[in-house]
């Protein structure tokens, strides 16, 4: 299995509301082949999906029950400390919570978090000693 | 806020399974920027990783407590039909739980799911309206 995240799923408990906060809030480009009740966005090397909770679920054979901390965490990494603000009070503007407001962190960077709509996680970080490359992806030591 | 998603972090309730599941039975790419409790894989434009599940809510100033489906499912999207039933069995005999064998989907394509030894769901799929690039990513349609 070759190391390679095609694709992240989130499900949203209400479709259109999450839609709106990623393509009108964010302005993330939601591609053509988007449909009634999913949702492509470009973000780099990956894919963001938005579908309807109880669909995808069904889709991976499991039961749609589930509550609290779903156990993962998103982070959108920038190049500059003041960066991490910005982007957090932009989230908040469209429609996100402030879960941690940005703080010095103990590995030596700067970061916080928002919850999406549906409340999945995000974190705002910069890492100094995570460069970001020309695409704006994390470049990792070796 | 750009259009990117850095990293994905998983809280892992046994760090040592997820680290060895990932590392040494799906062999991706451990980056040396890994610690005790922290481990990062390079996946394409995208960072994998693995930190205990407490430290992971408590940094996003969320409660631990969670039970059921996240809501969130990963997937790896491979270049042909028969490399879905490959991979899956590779994930299983790596430790993975089989959640759904591969079936023709609705979409056209093919594609199943196993669960990592966290339980996080991965869908491993052959698309043939999102074709791949040349550093294997999906190639979304405008």
């Amino acid at each position: 299995m070759e190391a390679r995240i095609s694709l992240i799923t989130l499900g949203v408990g209400d479709f259109e509301r999450a839609r709106r906060f990623y393509r009108d809030g964010l302005g993330w480009p939601m591609s053509g082949a988007s449909g009634e009740d999913v949702a492509f966005f470009r973000t780099g090397g990956v894919v963001l999906a938005l579908y309807p909770r109880p669909l995808l679920a069904a889709d991976a054979h499991l039961s749609p029950d589930g509550s609290g901390f779903g156990g993962i965490a998103l982070a959108h990494n920038v190049a500059t400390r003041e960066a991490v603000d910005a982007v957090l009070a932009e989230a908040v503007a469209a429609g996100a919570t402030l879960l941690k407001p940005a703080v010095d962190a103990e590995w030596g960077g700067y970061s916080g978090y928002f919850a999406d709509p549906d409340g999945y996680p995000w974190e705002v970080a910069w890492n100094p000693h995570f460069p970001l490359g020309p695409d704006g992806s994390v470049q990792l030591p070796e």
